[in-house]
């Protein structure tokens, strides 16, 4: 059986469990605490970070941006990186906006400083850090609100890579109550569209051990 | 023309510059300070950043992990991230540890407080952080130094933009005389592989105004 090496909590490995449901390929799933270290894990990995897919032939393909161009490649039968050479560079244009913009004004300020640093007991949360990402979710969501006002998806027409890497970061956020939703009623209109993809429901269902999520969490209707 | 937009202290300008290099695509360079935020250059790219790509029929593809995908699928007949799907795999494992963790834990550190600070006129740089980025360099030589006794290039036997994505890491920091070569000799004689081609000449003649590289930067034999 394929196997994804995740987190619940990590939104890469989220990007790559909705591709790989979207592209309707079964896989089971193994928990890893990246932070934990383990000398297995790093054999398979040795940046020690989550997602790391073995295939069943036990091929091993380490790292999100990585995991999501092999499934484009050996998989292509239902796209998500999108069909002409322009199309696919605005996907990629979005989904490294979220991977990489977007990480590192919110979800490492927020998801890494309340719970990376618990999870992981390396240090306590920075007050400063949380703040600039309270601060900055709203230029994203802004952003989110004019791109959906114009397209369908994030990137055009057609839903994508562009959209699964944005709303698996907001479903962490989410997670921690840290999404504005009440400012933003376009980026909660479009997020509630992913929401209620069947693709969806298994992140929605998968919860942190002794830390349940916020009642709207789980709400097709928040 | 195709232009380049781009910024020579930016290592993901100069991976962009050395990609269409070996891929023998002709370009132009237009230098962009990201930090001015120009609106013409921001309606190019609202992330702000270089590099952008802006082909000859105005086609305009920005961020830089999308323009190394984009050249890959515009332009295959001299590929750089492999031939088949695995290798592809690997290579873009590699692209990503330079990109994202050298990057993080390493440039940000050194080129982003030494440097971009003081262009930029944003903040002083900061002394832990420096401490910490020439404390990681290490680590990261040591994996280039492992990966080359195995492997005739980072990712296997033919060249590639793992290669691409390190040396121009490596290439902003020695600008700045912040490789410590001689504790890494492995890295050294890879980097001067590198160094030695000719498409790395035109990265090496580019100089920062008021700011000369150290003597052994451009020399072949350092």
């Amino acid at each position: 059986m394929r196997t994804l090496f995740h987190h619940p909590i990590s939104p890469f490995a989220r990007k790559i469990r909705l591709a790989l449901a979207e592209k309707r390929l079964d896989f089971a799933l193994a928990l890893e605490k990246p932070w934990d270290r383990r000398e297995e894990f790093l054999a398979l990995n040795p940046a020690g970070e989550v997602p790391v897919l073995v295939e069943e032939d036990g091929a091993i393909i380490a790292d999100q941006a990585a995991i999501t161009e092999y499934l484009e490649d050996a998989y292509p039968s239902i796209p998500l990186l999108g069909r002409d050479v322009l199309t696919r560079a605005e996907v990629r244009r979005l989904v490294a906006w979220f991977d990489v913009k977007f990480t590192r004004e919110v979800t490492d300020l927020l998801v890494g400083e309340k719970l990376i640093k618990r999870f992981s007991g390396q240090g306590t949360p920075h007050a400063q850090s949380i703040r600039a990402g309270h601060a900055n979710i709203h230029y994203h969501l802004d952003y989110i609100g004019w791109l959906t006002e114009r397209r369908t998806w994030l990137a055009g027409d057609a839903f994508s890579m562009a959209d699964i890497a944005a709303a698996t970061q907001l479903s962490c956020l989410d997670y921690l109550g840290d999404v504005p939703w009440d400012d933003h009623p376009d980026a909660k209109d479009y997020y509630a569209r992913i929401k209620s993809r069947p693709t969806f429901r298994a992140l929605l269902n998968d919860h942190l051990p002794g830390m349940p999520p916020p009642k709207h969490y789980t709400d097709l209707d928040f």
